[in-house]
């Protein structure tokens, strides 16, 4: 096997930026891939990877650390680390759906009825083991740097919070968005830049500036609960298409969709890291949905809230090609945040809008006027300065190792037929239930023992996905977390033990 | 006369707490106003004054300016100041509104693309002085006691940015918003509290919780154009019902108007300082609209930005009474800002909503999830402080002033037949031109000349207001606002005399 460091740095898409250690751990997580180094098979010893790779001490153990935590080695006392084939990888990934399904666009269905019980019901309870959130813990954010920004703002702005702040955006934030927005082969001026609280806003703008209530938005099947929201909130049309856990919407049902109903006035797609599947788009794909939706005259809609999530042995040095990039009439309306990424406690999205620009502005004038600009220009000052490309790796690094252990526990303790889609990146796992257990069962059950998890059914109109879990990572493992996996697994082994086989 | 400070205390609503040379600005211009003092009197001087006040020189001198800046007094030179009839009320008032206009609901009138077409032509023309925006000058609010509040949040909450923030609002600053609705009427737990992006965001959380795409909304005509753009943005048809300048919508009308129509959904007013009008609805009507809505099952939503900018002598010491304040049945959705009145770069307003409070929860959640908390807790920790209240003193006694001094200016350089209301508080003035005149040939004739005002026909669907402006006098008077006054009057008065006698 080749262990020179030159193999591993010269790998596709590993940035040259990332910590040695990662790098290591990068070309290691290969070798057992491939089968260069097989189960049971003992890795190299501390000292050795020291000599090898000419790194410190500290580097060989973090490297060997981080493998373990990721489930790939074992440490066995007195004797090293010891490939292991992690758990999680016993798991079968998650059914791809299924294509002759016809898709019927649903009308009101009460998916608030829904959401509002689901958030009482967690609110009724007190809640230990919260798996629901599709948030991360704040520790995973520069939250010292980002007040110092803010308080340096505040002394350079004595009059920031007396002064109107622009419908826009700030100026200064909207071009450092979109210079940032290059690297996603986006080219924008900043004043084709719209500012908005968050991305939630941006999606409810670009559907109404391009629908009006009654018609049907073509969106991936199942989808975030905040968009069926969205659309039910507008009196839109949900038509749900079928979306694969690992290439993301399906662009042939799409396509005959198209064909079946003629009121389709937009397609909303996450292309990397939809939530919930985690499925990232390739490339082909992309671009050939922003034909299609050309071709058919029908606005596409991207929200690319997770794509910085991306692990970067997937990514590399860059963020995946937005669906924009491949916009050359301005029928894309991109939307993205960066709430998830950089600053849960700050409301601030932002979209560029194509041929709606114009009324994408009137819009968020006439909804909300303007966001604050004491968050921008705090948001800007970091999002300038290197230390925003370092939090990132960092974050991303977290979530890898928090995605890696979470999904070990739940292989350790969830019960056969379990299915489970690791995506490469974010901050959540998708998870199929054995024998069609129905995720709502365990919901109620999981929470009188005070775990709180997102049910399938929250995620569509229909009920199709019944048997389904979503279950964030975002936290750092802690114990409590280790335990309510166990626990939820319990559970849903027992529920498998009373239910009649289907 | 009676000079005695003791008359002056003894007013009704004359605020103990008032700086003592403003309640004697009170006193004198009382006795003015009631012809104690009468044109050409000599005031007292500030020797007589000082001993029959026992106020110091500084205290007679800023009474004497306060009622010279206001146009109550002149100074001769060596012989002291002089009573005059403010020029202003040589102007009558504006005409009153005609009750047999039937009205007739507008469906979508492009309301949004004259606002653009307004916005835009103000854009691309240099404006040297903006007498349009309905603003105040930043050196009116306290920006250093925000900025500093501001810090100290920071400090005290160091994960602020990084920590999601709640739907509902921040607790803390909830219960400062319930605990000073009661001084309005209004009794409310914290938790029917609603934080909002500014009154707008809370007018469209109203509006969608209430009524559908195509329903009839009643609005006071005119009214401001932020509202006409929500209306049409929401595909709802706007019911215009003729408003008293003085007393606000006509009670009459309204009920007429809802006898005709069987689709209005709720009628929408904002009962103090009406925008454009600055009209005051009297207790009685106001509780009148309450009983009459809720006789009707329409809902009511009342716009109550600016009552914290009503003149101390005509409230006193405590707001003017919501209507929320009548409300038994939760039929009134209350809405409010701290834009205007406190911190116009913060995006911050509130709304209680009554029946329709857990579906404006919901609606408020998918459309913009929650407030940045930072501004809020800020807020929240002025606001409980003392210095909250000195500084709505001293900007109502700023804008007093203001008003004056603009309506002064309208009243020396418009030409005769130009009719004004100078309302009882806010900032901004509603001018009748003559004969017609129409205020787009003055808004046309003005930015050639750089200066920015509001045409009538922007507050309202139809065209009645086309012989009307509203002139924004936030900003303290300066000499470029005095001359782009008089240079307006002088266009007005050449446009007048080219213009064939209607």
């Amino acid at each position: 096997m080749d262990t020179a460091l030159t193999t591993a740095t010269s790998r596709p898409h590993q940035p040259a930026t990332a910590p040695i250690y990662q790098r290591l751990a990068t070309h290691y997580r290969g070798a057992i891939q491939a089968g260069s180094l097989v189960v049971g098979d003992r890795m190299p010893s501390l000292r050795s990877l020291m000599r090898q790779h000419e790194v410190s001490l500290s580097t060989a153990m973090q490297l060997s650390r981080q493998l373990e935590s990721e489930g790939w080695l074992e440490a066995r006392p007195r004797s090293g680390y010891f490939v292991r084939r992690p758990l999680r990888n016993t798991l079968a990934t998650v059914s791809e759906p299924r294509m002759d399904v016809t898709p019927d666009p649903a009308q009101y269905v009460g998916i608030h009825a829904r959401v509002s019980d689901f958030i009482a019901r967690g609110r009724l309870q007190m809640v230990k083991t919260n798996l629901a959130v599709a948030r991360c813990a704040p520790e995973l954010y520069p939250a010292e740097a980002l007040k110092l920004a803010a308080m340096r703002v505040l002394r350079t702005h004595p009059q920031l919070l007396v002064s109107a702040s622009s419908p826009r955006g700030n100026a200064v934030f909207r071009a450092v968005l979109a210079k940032r927005a290059l690297s996603l082969g986006v080219t924008l001026s900043p004043d084709e830049v719209q500012v908005t609280n968050g991305c939630i806003e941006a999606l409810n703008l670009a559907l109404r500036a391009v629908a009006q209530p009654g018609d049907t938005i073509a969106v991936e099947s199942p989808t975030f609960y905040g968009l069926l929201q969205v659309l039910e909130a507008q009196g839109l049309r949900a038509l749900e298409i079928p979306t694969s856990p690992q290439t993301g919407i399906s662009l042939d049902a799409l396509e005959m969709a198209m064909q079946t109903y003629d009121n389709i006035k937009a397609v909303v797609v996450v292309p990397h890291l939809q939530n919930p599947l985690g499925s990232i788009m390739p490339d082909a794909h992309k671009q050939g949905l922003v034909q299609l939706c050309e071709r058919q005259g029908i606005a596409l809609i991207e929200d690319d809230t997770y794509s910085e999530l991306v692990n970067e042995s997937t990514r590399g040095d860059t963020p995946l090609r937005a669906m924009k990039s491949w916009d050359t009439t301005g029928n894309v309306i991109y939307c993205a945040s960066l709430h998830k990424i950089l600053a849960p406690g700050a409301r601030v999205g932002w979209m560029t809008a194509g041929r709606w620009q114009a009324r994408v502005e009137m819009l968020k004038f006439s909804q909300t006027r303007s966001n604050e600009e004491l968050s921008q220009l705090a948001l800007a000052d970091y999002m300038a300065s290197p230390a925003y490309d370092r939090h990132l790796r960092r974050l991303r690094s977290s979530l890898h190792v928090q995605r890696e252990t979470t999904a070990q526990a739940i292989a350790s303790y969830f019960p056969e037929g379990t299915r489970l889609n690791v995506p490469d990146g974010g901050l959540s796992l998708w998870v199929e239930l054995p024998q069609k257990l129905s995720s709502r069962r365990v919901f109620d059950a999981a929470l009188a023992q005070q775990i709180l998890v997102t049910p399938g059914q929250m995620f569509s109109n229909s009920l199709r996905f019944d048997p389904y879990l979503r279950i964030n990572c975002g936290w750092p493992q802690q114990q409590d977390v280790e335990q309510g996996l166990r626990r939820l697994g319990q559970i849903v082994t027992t529920l498998l033990e009373t239910q009649a086989p289907t």
